[in-house]
This record gives C-alpha cells, structure tokens and sequence, in this order.
C-alpha cells in the first residue's frame, strides 16, 4: 500500500510517498512560496538526483496537481499512475479536545477542523486547503488527519488547566494542548522497545529539541504533562520563540517600547530565543560554533537554553516522582552533543551518569548515552513524525477496509 | 535600641516597634483606609487590648503622626517620648538592579526609589510616600530601606533574563528581579542555623506560600533562582495569581472576552489562582476544609496548586543538581499539613521521607518534618520580614555611627 503523507502550511506544503510494505520513502519533496509566479517545486526520488521547478502555482489545488503529477511523471516518477497511490495521510497541528487519536476524513471531521481555526489561526486553515486540495484532484481517495496535539489529550486537568478564571476554559477552551505529540509518542514507544522494557512500566521524559521545542512527561505510556501550552510559545526555550516569560512582560514591554499587541506577540514567536540572546542565529550549531569561538552572547543563549531545559526536566521528573529514561530527539536533540552533555552533567543526582564517548559519537541510530550503571537511562532516537503519519493512516485505511468486510 | 518597622502601601500601613535589646515587639499595629474620612487605626501593645480609632486620616504624613501619638499616649503608649524611636526602618518591594542589600536612606537613595517607580508602579510610590511622612513627623531620626528583591541580586545572567530582544533588558530593564527575598534570606539562614550546618555548603529550595507565593534556590547561602520574575505575577499558582501561563493567553483571552490589556492583567493578579479554580476562596484553609466536604472544584485547585509547587521544586533541584533541605515558610507553608504531605508525598524519588506524625503536630516553631533517615531535610520555619528590616536597620545604624567615630 503507497500513502501520500502531507504537511501542508499557508504558502508551502511537504510531501511524502511511502510504501507502507517495507516502510520506505519512494520519493519526497515540497512546494514553497505558493500563490506566487514563481513557485518552486522540489522533488526527490528514493533513486535520482533531486529536480526543482520554477512555475506559477498560485494555490494549494495546482500544487497537489503538480506533485501527482511529477510522482507519476515518465522519467522522474516513481509510480506509474495515481491510482497507486491508496490514502494520503495530513498532518494538523490542532485537534483541540475533539481528537484525541487519527481519524478518517469525512464531512464531520472537517466541520470540526475548521470549528478549531480560532485555536491555530496559522495552522488549521492551511491544512484544510491540503484536504480540499488532495479531494479535488483524487476525489476517490480516503485521506486521514494526524493531530500533533492528540497524544497529549490523557493529561489530567491538573496538567491541562490554567488557574485563571474558568469562563475560559469552558467558553473558549483556553488550557493546554501541547504540540508535538506525534513525535513524543513515537519516541517514547521506541525508547521502550530499545530498552526491551514496556512501556506502560516507564517513567520517561522527551525532550523535541528542534527549532520549535517541547518537552513531555510521559507516564506508562501516556503523556501527563508538555511544556507547550495553549500556543506552542509556553515552555522551553527555543530558536525565535521566548517560551515562558513573565505574562506581565506583554503589557510592560508595550508600554516601554510602544508596540501593539501584535508586534509583541510576533517579536515573542519570532524575534527571541536563541536569535535574541546571541544576536547571531536561531540555529544551535551556529550558536556552538560561535560559542566555541569565544563569543559571549552566543554562550549566554547556549547556558540559558540549557537552563531552562534542565528545569523542566526536573520539573517533569517531580511531576511523575521519578524519571527512568531521557529522551532527545529533533535537530538539537539528536545531533548537539555539546546540549546533551550540558544539559546531563547537571543532572547527577538523580543517579544519572552520561557516558560521554557515546554521546560524543555522530550517529543516525537509536542509542543510549548514559553509562551501563546510570539509573536514568539516556537515550538519542531520531524522531520521525511523517512516518508515524503514514503508519497511523495505513492502519486506518485497513480498520475501515475490514469494518466494510 | 527602638526600631519602628513600617511597611506602607497606598492607602494603608502596618507597623511593629522593636525594641532590639531583646528582639521584643513593643507594639504593633497598622492603619487602613488611608485618604478616607473613615480611616481606621489599630494599634496593640505588648500587653494590654488592641485599640480600634476611626477618624479621617487623609494622607501618610498624618497616618504616621497619629502611630506616633498613640505609641507615645500616656494610657496606651509603649514609650514615654518619640525621642525613644532611634530609627525607622522601610520595607521596599523594589529595589531593581541598584540595591543588593539594606542601606540607610538619603537623597541618592530615595532618588534611586523614585527612579524605580516604573517597576513596582502599585508599592514603590507609597513606600516613598511612608520615607516622606517619617521625615516630616521625625527629621533627626535615621531611616533604612530593605528591599524584597535584594537577597536575589546574585541570581546568574541565565536565571534573571528572559529569552527576549535584549535592548528590553538594556533599555528598560526588563529581567527577573523576584520579591520575598527578605523572607527566602531569613528562613535559608534560620534552616542552616537549626540543622548545625554551614550555610554555605548546603543547597536550599525556600518555598515561601501565602497569599502570594515563591521558591527560591538558594546554593551556598546565595539566591541563584526564584520563581516571581520582573513582577510577582510569574511563578508558582497563588491565592488571587495565576502565576505562569503560556503568554499567548493574554492577547487570545483579550479578543475573546473583549477585554482590555489593563483588564486582563487585573484578572490575572486579583481573580485567577485558588480563588478561580475553587469559585471559593483564595485561602488555603477553606480550600482544604471545602474539600474534605467534597467541594471537587476545591480539590482541583488544591491539586494545581500542590502540582505547580511541585514542579517549581523538582526544576530547582535541577537548578542545583540537588536539594539538601526543603524549607515551607509563610501562611500555607507554615500551617498546612495537608499542602505539605501532598508535595512531599510525590517526591521520594529524591530520597525526601515525610515524618507524617511530625508533619502533622501544629506549632509555631521552627520544626524537621522529614524522617531521620530522609536524604532531604524538610523544615517548616516560621518567616519574620519585619525582624529582618529591625535587624537591617539596628545593624545600619550601628554600622553609621561606627563610622563617625
């Protein structure tokens, strides 16, 4: 079975085909700067140099038309007809309290995704063009909807619950929903089958470190708690994002520096973290470039981003009285040395121990850093989101295809 | 030597004499309704029945002159003369960057205060008005400000600034300043006194809960962390307080209620925390008694509260790569067993073991909770603000006269 997994956004949308027998990618690629004259599309065979295209594409229907179109395309495709293609799985950043798991697209889930627009103003409507985009050129083919906030749909009130007053919560659904739940769940299964040990016995904390960045508390399998929020700006430090700060700061700095609301909020999302502290970049490996080379405000940006992390995995560590396994995963995650050394040399008393050639060693596997003594085990494991798309819409498509038998 | 304590706010201000030659409150008392006709005066002597006067009392320079006529009144008096009173001593809610200790007040310093107005908008003008109402009722005598942020000026740069466009922090110092630090200052030193243990070699989380409410990390007899930030909004869950929220919250709750930012800001300080959760009470023991009744929205906000301070705890350990002693201060801190068990009960995985008998027994003094063999020693010790300013003061003045000589 081939599924399409998509991750559509307003002006760009990604793609990728996998043959779900062997879970490989056959091809994958994007879209970017849709809308404009000069779109361009970029695609990559599983064999053959990558091809990119300059052409107008104008809105997200001409870029499916486009992708299907080069996926079966004489010379480059890897398919030869569309009806090899089975289901094409989304990605939606919000899935409110409605999901809680992926679901098949039909008319009541998409009346659900647009009721959710307010929540993920620059999400969810650029989904749902992908949605509509995939329906007008495959009108045949069952799509499916993967929703980064449905693993974190078991944390309690407790966790979810803001103590503000609670009109809010029950008028207008303001609480916590986390983000990256696609990638927790996916870790944290994994870490467990890497340790050969069940899940539903581990105390485990994650860490998805990329540019965006959030941490979970995931409790016998299930997440208990997530540093983002009602937005994916609460929690941790990240490239351009503040995570938490003093709320008083949004009324303060509008006053001092006379901006709107809206210029703070964006200076917030995109104007802080890693990029305001260091003056220099939003990406970590420049940060510990720069850093190395002696620069101070890189250092400052690298030690605060560790700070805070470090916090909220002590944080998450009370919060489930007990942390078995450390999680890292994303592009900091998997790939910073220098972050998870830091990070870990400060954890000690909780019995961990990190064993610094392994982390130290570049690698694309699933491994452990901490020492074969350490109480916590430390792991590295790559996280793939579009995979745990393409699996949860081939598993879908089957359920649905045996309820018909 | 007589210290007179006094803590004004904008239209009221409490009071405690000292006298420092046995460290004895002489009388205390405050004034309530400043700027009213209907002001009221309470006043209670050492021995003898508090006093209740209503009267107009229209601004501080005549509050102040009616606290020194009643502490000097031939029937009620504690002193025979005001030239008993050797000096005043203020509490400061904001002392910024420019004040890392107590010091005698004089033309720099309350410059300096007024300079500061502009981050403790509702405290520092009216504790500037209580330094001019002394001066009037009292010229010759010597006053000494002590600040709530001062014991964490040695916070590092990683813990006081936030992850936003530093010219914030150049331009208008925008960082973490913390208050309570004359409380988190006395009760780590009081906890290294009772377990017979240097100060400097012990690793403190001070959880100071009242109505308002912070942690501290305290390493080696230093403020490295605390939990309050640029205002006392941020942090732990408190009585009226949200403390921290995902900052997006302010601007989605503004266009969802129509609120403005002043609003919204009023609703966070004086209608979130245990009173919205609870739709009770803002006071921890009708919180507990509402939920041993039943009342599930009290053990909701009961459980958040206990959650949040958890965590607070769990990420300062983390700070600190370890906690030697926990310390519980202040009203719920110091008289809530229930809060107290329910923390402790879910911090084991740190080697901390609750003495549950121990915990239970109410006292007023300074008191080990944990067991023996509990390798986290949990103390409950009483705070004492306004004997720390005596302290400051007395030793100030000493200091200056020292000096002269």
């Amino acid at each position: 079975m081939n599924i399409l997994v998509i991750n559509a956004g307003s002006s760009s949308l990604k793609f990728q085909l996998y043959n779900m027998d062997h879970e490989e990618v056959l091809a994958k690629g994007k879209v970017e700067r849709i809308g404009m004259e000069s779109a361009i599309l970029s695609y990559e065979p599983e064999s053959g140099a990558e091809i990119r295209e300059v052409e107008e594409i104008l809105e997200h229907t001409t870029a499916i038309r486009k992708v299907l179109a080069i996926l079966v395309h004489k010379e480059h495709g890897v398919l030869s007809s569309m009806d090899e293609i089975d289901a094409v799985g989304h990605r939606i950043v919000h899935g409110g309290e409605s999901f809680s798991s992926s679901v098949i697209v039909n008319e009541d889930v998409k009346r659900e995704i647009k009721r959710l627009f307010d929540l993920a103003p620059l999400h969810n409507p650029a989904h749902m063009l992908g949605i509509q985009a995939v329906e007008t050129n495959m009108p045949n083919v069952p799509q499916a909807v993967v929703f980064d906030t449905a693993f974190h749909q078991t944390m309690p009130p407790k966790s979810y619950l803001y103590p503000i007053p609670m009109v809010l919560y029950k008028k207008h659904k303001i609480r916590r929903y986390g983000f990256h739940g696609t990638s927790h769940a996916y870790v944290s299964e994994r870490a467990a089958a890497f340790l050969r040990w069940p899940l539903h016995e581990l105390k485990i904390v994650t860490c998805h470190i990329g540019n965006g960045a959030s941490c979970a508390a995931v409790l016998n399998g299930r997440s208990v708690d997530t540093s983002m929020g009602l937005t994916p700006l609460e929690g941790l430090m990240m490239g351009t994002r503040s995570g938490d700060i003093d709320p008083a700061i949004v009324p303060f700095a509008m006053g001092k520096e006379e901006l709107t609301l809206n210029e703070v909020t964006s200076m917030l999302n995109k104007h802080s973290g890693l990029m305001a502290v260091s003056g220099l970049s939003s990406d970590m490996r420049e940060i510990v470039e720069a850093m190395e080379a002696g620069d101070r405000n890189a250092a400052l940006a690298f030690d605060m981003y560790e700070y805070r992390l470090r916090k909220y995995i002590g944080a998450f560590a009370a919060a489930m009285n007990g942390m078995d396994v450390l999680v890292f995963t994303a592009g900091v995650g998997e790939n910073s040395a220098a972050m998870r050394r830091a990070v870990c040399r400060n954890l000690t008393f909780l019995g961990l121990e990190l064993d610094e050639p392994a982390n130290e060693q570049p690698s694309a596997a699933e491994r452990a850093i901490s020492t074969t003594g350490s109480k916590v085990q430390v792991l590295v494991i790559p996280t793939n989101e579009e995979l745990v798309i393409a699996r949860d819409t081939h598993r879908l498509i089957l359920d649905s295809k045996e309820d018909v038998v």
